[in-house]
């Protein structure tokens, strides 16, 4: 099953039965509203701290994949989530209030696929027949824990990118209708040395690069084998930094469409998110809102969604340390695509 | 694959090929000092942080284990790891050192199972030939992100735990010498309501003892197929009531030894740790370190180590949250065993 020396070949391939994504209301002002199966129209969504917000989104998300994949909470054997906060406080409830057995996992904004990749793995292999892959974040949760409490008010440059609000997940099976998860390859950490936290862009540029570049070697496949490939948060700065890499490594990112799920999700120029969005659910929301849509609608037959993440903490920063950063892509088609 | 509800069975019989365990002072002057591969005498061990300190222990666990598995790090596919600190950063830095794919996971305290579950899967699935599970703790670093930087000298209750400074790494394979992983019973969340961040053990037995239940009912198996059942980190408190439970629950625990990882790591009576170690590190280093010697020595025939997690953070707890606990059991066993 592991093809080259970084790819997971799902030759059962699982299906993603349903998938569901909530947001907050930035997102719900951008390009991608009609997608979302949930908007809400406060970022507290009357909840008492914005912790407690995030975590709603969540069991709201997996909530709305569970219908959508037309099964029983019952019926769920793994929940395979995790998010931006400090000891994945978000997933760790929405696992106590879904009650199944459940598999934290830490990739900063790279878990929505790091949790894809795992949940249909495990289908694959026959070590589960349903799995949910999951993930979330919070504008107000990441900005307090991150930088400052969004009350301070603290000027950003234009480099910064915006955390998405937002939950996403996705339900993987042996069988059923929807869209094929066909392979995964798992990133490595690539840290060339940036350490400013306000352009996480173009720290985890690299990491893009190197996991796509891996990616080809391992499958054999190349950019025009996809309709669509999509980084996850690379935003303004670091698309175009890995455009231009990929360009000089010789990968013809021309013989496809390459795009960021940073950029996707807002309308960069009209609404105030700096350089784009941001965040675990930045990728999640667009993967399961937005593209499976695409999919389903047969415009698009198979796409590689490249999650990039950064994994410092406010303490690896303070005490000096450059941002090491890494990115998982999966491979996602229609069925009938092989 | 999937055996039950919860449980994975690796048919494959993937090998521990090699493991290793470093650890801090205080767990050199335990009872299992000589089974450790390195005794730090300092706790900073010669870095500027306590971070950087247990950076550090991660890194060299993972150098022995290489070492004693006789491969080269090249030949390493996965490394998944985890740890206690926000955003997981020993396990990501070390992955960095490492240079491999790298998934990263959290389970707070039952990293140490979950990881070794995952490897092992990864292995017996055929998505990997050689993965490598680790994990890492810091009192210091614990005790400063988690309570009060030890520097203050604040007091603690009698049902406090004492976090484990160490590290342990295992090495897992297609085939090889050493002991078998049989099986792994990925736990689901329980949370009974217990909100004291000093009284962990208490929180986390009702969450080990469904996992226990779980392993019995999914695999068949009972007590006295087991020369040994370890929990992870109950200690002195929660493993009393861990056992409690279990009797009342009518699974015949006295067929079997039944011990907790922290009480052997440390001499509870002597060193002053409160109810007995935890951490990340603490079943992390008792397995990796003393009890797969036992298995080696043909002392012990079959082991059942079960991983216990509390995943709370400072701030779910601030908010007035219950501490939402997990356990994740493996089985492993000396080859001839079946």
């Amino acid at each position: 099953m592991l093809r080259g020396n970084q790819t997971w070949w799902f030759e059962q391939r699982p299906v993603i039965i349903g998938a569901s994504s909530v947001v907050g209301p930035d997102e719900g002002e951008g390009p991608l509203a009609s997608d979302f199966d949930l908007i809400h129209p406060e970022l507290d969504m009357q909840q008492k701290s914005w912790e407690k917000a995030e975590r709603l989104l969540m069991e709201q998300a997996s909530d709305f994949a569970i219908r959508h994949a037309g099964i029983q909470k019952e019926q769920l054997q793994f929940y395979i989530g995790g998010d931006l906060l400090n000891q994945i406080i978000s997933s760790s409830f929405a696992a106590r209030d879904l009650g199944v057995p459940y598999l934290g996992m830490f990739g900063a904004c790279s878990t929505s696929m790091e949790t894809l990749a795992l949940a249909s793995q495990l289908v694959n292999s026959g070590s589960a027949s349903y799995a949910l892959a999951g993930t979330s974040s919070h504008n107000c949760t990441a900005e307090k824990q991150f930088r400052y409490p969004t009350e301070y008010g603290a000027q950003k440059p234009p480099t910064a990118q915006y955390t998405v609000t937002g939950a996403g997940a996705a339900i993987i099976a042996t069988e059923g209708d929807g869209p094929v998860v066909a392979c995964a390859t798992i990133g490595k950490i690539v840290d060339l040395g940036v350490s400013d936290p306000f352009n996480m862009g173009a720290a985890m540029a690299p990491a893009a690069v190197d996991t796509i570049q891996s990616h080809f070697n391992d499958t054999g496949r190349q950019p025009s084998d996809y309709d669509l490939i999509v980084t996850g948060d690379l935003a303004n700065v670091g698309h175009r930094i890995a455009s231009d890499l990929l360009e000089r490594g010789g990968v013809p990112m021309r013989d496809t469409t390459f795009g960021d799920c940073g950029l996707m999700v807002y309308d960069v120029e009209k609404q105030k998110v700096q350089a784009g969005g941001s965040g675990c659910a930045c990728s999640a929301v667009v993967t399961y809102g937005h593209l499976l849509k695409r999919i389903a609608s047969g415009e698009l037959k198979r796409i590689l969604v490249v999650a990039t993440g950064a994994l410092l903490s406010p303490l690896s920063y303070q005490q000096g340390e450059t941002i090491p950063c890494i990115a998982h892509a999966v491979a996602i088609e229609s069925k009938e695509a092989n």
